[in-house]
């Protein structure tokens, strides 16, 4: 139940996090890093809250998290960490070493996930723990997923827990059929007509229902549905969503502001993006890859107010591990109509990128339920590929967004 | 004299656009831009006057311009004009032709510049024609450039004439001992004091004088100082600079914004400029080429709040002609502190990009002009590498002051 | 019939070349810079028999050769010039311009060709002229070809022709059946049990049936057979082929052997390859691409000794026109194991990197023609993506084939 | 003195390995790998002799290197490698702790260099021990440098020791006065006349003289001098030398010629070089630039048979650390004129990928000395970006030379 509005300065002593993915890249990089974090081994480079416009905003300490999740996966949250260490290059070996205790606290309160409509390969990397569960049918998923967050809440003793799905891309649906209000999607789900609805939005419906806020940080469905934001303004609590804006994306909603800005017209932007890591190897998956590609193509013609030939690419090479290598190539003209280009190179560590905008999200949506904002939260478009309730995909323009909620929230 | 503010609607029936650097790759492509316009043979991409947020400005038709100008160099302009196209394969052959018979006409509108203080680079392009005002003093200077510029627009009929500084650019001076108000400024003029003063500075004050609006769009001082401004507003005009954005720098003003706001820590920023224009010629003389990297490399600090290691070179590769390609490679790193990377190569054709701006700049400034708008339009700060009056850098932000002038001139 | 080889010396009076695919872009282009050289309008630049290593060869002169083709798109030779001159700005207008006249009588040497098996995406190019032809059995193919290649032999006056495949990819295929010697062949083909042959295969038999040389310039099935191998060898001629080495594979061909040299180890390699003119347009169908992607994709391997994870993708970006850009990214480690990178850009114009060395190959292969010189030309190897008749990938290693061929050839 | 040639077969007990600059980046990391393949930790990607083409000759075996050297600097061999480790992250933790002893006992083998006309970047680093040597006389320095030698040679029961000259690049000197004789270098060495000597000199003239084989792996003047070369052979062994050719330059020459062997014009041709190691701080000196510039520049026109225009840069970015970061811009055309392009971007590990190079020269360089040879080892040349006594820099040719030589040795 959230916090009344009329007390939104009053600062939370324990809030729940709770990973969707939870032994994933991102999740384990978010765990390392809240960690360090609040053993204060790590600085605050690359958390957007720690900028000067959210100083006056009365965010909850890192202090304040408890960490906890939904996992299909076999395997500890450790040997995760481990192997992103060893295989990318990408965490510290004495930082990690600093934090196995409290690491191997964590995974224990890790639940198993669910698989449904996931398809075959998420379904491939499925751990022994998953066969328990595989018959269920979508009221059962939901209910054992409430009951995994409610001992949570109640066995940590929290005040508030805030889930975050950065599990696997979920193959791309057609939802044709889902109904508007929440009763009559409750009512499917009774009846099984929305057997199909995959797993991110069973988590969606189970979290919203229990009062608790959902932030969906991937291309998967999740709470992206009429019905189930109406279920989250029902219960008092908000979302947000959809695909964090990492790397390329953000470089597109940069950059093609930029050309239309100038009235530089761009004839075709090709994206190549190739990258090693699980989410890689999902992404390999034609069906799961499509619904990923969508997510980075949309916003050009959205932008720049016409449709330029785009290319987006997603491919798995196995050696570049978490390193996210994009090359795009932006053909584009100006007055008097000669040809000229713009190439580049992004070389990310994707989880790295990742998971300081979880932590930001969850802070920020910790403060957004705090104060009794219900439904889409809408102000943190600039954090998505795909801003759920927003049609803005320039990165300036999204972040005036954000700087004028943040004003207001400061009072 | 400026037409009073209380007619800001009426269309003036002719201008005068008069260049500093008449036979230059800019003014020869903005030159063939305009003409093209004017025969309705070319379109309005790359012009930032032609988008919607302009379109209830009551801008001057392209049909209303009228060219002259200053220019040191011999030749003549159809002869930069078919550099231009045979070098860098930047101009189409045929629209080339379709404007001979005006750019010959343009020619004859062209008289004999200054060389005061623009060193020894500059000095060896010079022409014939320049000898005979090789030994000027500056008020002498000053009268002649005037008495071009009251006969162009005597004798073309014109109501306003704007002069844009599209020269090379001068090499950097030391300006410590320039008074602040414009009448000791003429004094210093009048008794040999100021004789180290640049041409492109002695074109801004004959400029102003006669109540012209001057464009700075090269990194040389021109208007860009007090005692100049005041000349400004004492006269009732405007003036606006410094250095045109068009390419790396534009780049640089997009993409820092954005790891500001991620809170990425960007720890070296390096931009290699290649290109073989004229323009890069005298660029390659060290003097002239400390302004310019001076120009390229101050807006990183500004944005960023602190100041990594940069580097920026510019180089002359004379197989390149106007195709100026710049590799930069920016280093930088995020939570946790894995180093990543960052890198762009831009391949634009200068004088293309340059042009349209130069155009939009003019419209702008003659539509100020008519306004009754005095001094420094800093609303101008996102066409230039060092907005005067402006400490904006961030290139989506100085688009916001942009439109707010144009909202509020739009009435 | 060939000259005998007693005569090798003897300089060929006239020497017809005929293009499968005569208006499209490496034979336009290739036509174009013959009528060039023949009118001493080009310089030599990129004609590898220019180089010193061949100065001793008695090869043909530019001026002995006339050019006749088969095509089965509509549209003029001059329209096919006039697109790649305007689309893809490669060649230079006055040049073309000067050419015109003889580009003309040209395309009155251009017959319909052929559309067996080539696949849904090359016969949707296809002009009225080829609807006459459209239900021959493969006989009746082979035997108008051959009558067109007579009547161009006869009305010019030719000692030789040399036919050059330079036509769009066909689809790949599945070849099991084919049998080993020509008679079988030849028997398959009456009785109508090789119906899948594809139209490369027909020219090339058409070809070599009448002692004509033929050169395979894509990555079709062409000459690629046992039993057309041994048709050239029955008839006293020669053949050379597959696939133009170009561009991104030219580069492979030089850098694996490089960090095989200093036993780095290739972890994976990735090439992405754009463009935008015909030929891409029929590699954006899967079937022909497949064949494409086959052959830039086998030498690394090879060159290696071991199979690194590789990605060919070859995508169709239409305002990219003949400029095809091609991005590699190499993953390597060597001592220690840590991983490092190699990326590369490829800015070329296709059709002028395989024009020359169509020229190259049309002398030298009629020079081995001449020598008497049977059955596959293995020393051309260098030239080829999949070299017929030799392991050899290494580039420099195949160009010391090719110098001892020369050396030998010069006496 | 050399084992005579007539036992070249007999296996070496134990080889002397003694670094000049023993504690900078590239022996750090060459000590590491040593030890790591003796204690077999690390496997033998990266080495060269490791390839089939060495696999016959009788090679020394990693077990038989002792290592020892000289440095200037202060600090242990253990800070250096630990500096490389976490400034650059090119070692592997676990790794360099399973080391731990082996270094701490070959650092108690390093002795205090030389800082003769070393230039005052390099002096700057100097540590406290070089303070005792600072006014010696050339006859002074090469009397304790070759002490130091023998005493190595006599405590550690050594048959022979190869002298690897790794230090930072000395300034480029004029060299004009150098004599051509040993016996009469000795004369001005004794009389004062050749004080301008450098340290890389002083090393090689100590080492030769002792008939200890000395390996020019930097850019300094070292051994390239008519004089020292008698020496060697007076002493009866050898040399070889200049610059390992490691990334950028290595790429040029496999790069260049294949635009010669396609009769490519490269028109220009631009190096940019970005790294922050310790000896990119003393690059960042132009006159210690200077002569590592003409290193990387020379070999362009000399596989091209012209001069394009060429442009190198190395400038010192500190946050890179020991990745080198090389951009290289290539511009040329073909037939009939158009420009083209290709860029690449190399990113190693300056090094890693120097070490295993020295690693094979010492083995290399060892069976030379047990083989008799006496001189300049000129068959090394693919190994240096200077090959000392070769005129070839076409980097497949050179391979030709390497293994001519080892068909030889190998019998």
């Amino acid at each position: 139940m959230p916090i009344p509005p009329s007390t939104p300065s009053m600062s939370p002593s324990r809030i729940g996090l709770w990973f969707i993915g939870a032994r994933g890249g991102v999740a384990a990089t978010a765990t390392v890093g809240l960690v360090a974090l609040q053993k204060k081994l790590a600085g605050t480079t690359g958390l957007v809250t720690d900028l000067p416009p959210f100083s006056r905003l009365n965010l909850a300490d890192w202090a304040d998290f408890v960490i906890g999740g939904h996992e299909i996966r076999a395997g500890t949250l450790l040997d995760a960490v481990d192997r992103l260490r060893s295989d990318s290059r990408v965490l510290d070996a004495a930082l990690v070493d600093e934090c196995r205790a409290e690491l191997a606290a964590i995974d224990r309160n890790i639940r198993p996930g669910s698989l449904a409509n996931s398809g075959a390969t998420i379904a491939g990397l499925a751990g022994d723990s998953m066969r328990g569960v595989a018959a269920e049918r979508p009221t059962e998923t939901i209910g054992r997923l409430q009951r995994d967050l409610r001992a949570f809440r109640e066995e940590a003793g929290l005040n508030r827990v805030i889930v975050v799905n950065v599990a696997s891309t979920e193959p791309a649906h057609e939802y044709r059929e889902l109904p508007h209000g929440w009763e009559t999607l409750r009512g499917y789900l009774e009846s099984d007509q929305a057997n199909w609805l995959p797993a991110s939005s069973l988590y969606a419906i189970a979290a919203l229902d229990l009062g608790m806020p959902y932030i969906n940080f991937t291309p998967s469905l999740g709470s992206n549905a009429t019905a189930i934001d109406e279920l989250a303004h029902l219960r008092g609590t908000c979302h947000a969503g959809r695909d964090g804006k990492t790397g390329e994306t953000l470089l597109k909603s940069v950059l093609a502001p930029m050309f239309a800005a100038r009235n530089l017209e761009v004839m075709s932007w090709v994206g190549h993006n190739i990258f090693g890591n699980l989410d890689g190897q999902v992404l390999d998956d034609p069906v799961n890859k499509a619904a990923k590609v969508k997510s980075k193509d949309a916003l050009l013609g959205k932008i720049l107010g016409y449709d330029p030939q785009t290319l987006v690419t997603i491919e798995y090479i196995r050696s570049l591990g978490d390193w996210k290598t994009a090359w795009d190539h932006i053909h584009f003209r100006g007055f008097l109509g000669t040809p000229m280009t713009l190439q580049f190179t992004w070389q990310g560590c994707d989880s790295l990128l990742a998971a300081p905008l979880v932590l930001d999200l969850v802070r920020l949506v910790e403060l957004s339920a705090r104060r009794g904002e219900r439904g889409l939260l809408v102000h943190l478009g600039s954090f998505f590929k795909q801003p759920l309730g927003m049609e803005e995909h320039d990165f300036s323009r999204q972040l005036l967004r954000l700087r004028a909620w943040a004003d207001e929230a400061a009072g």
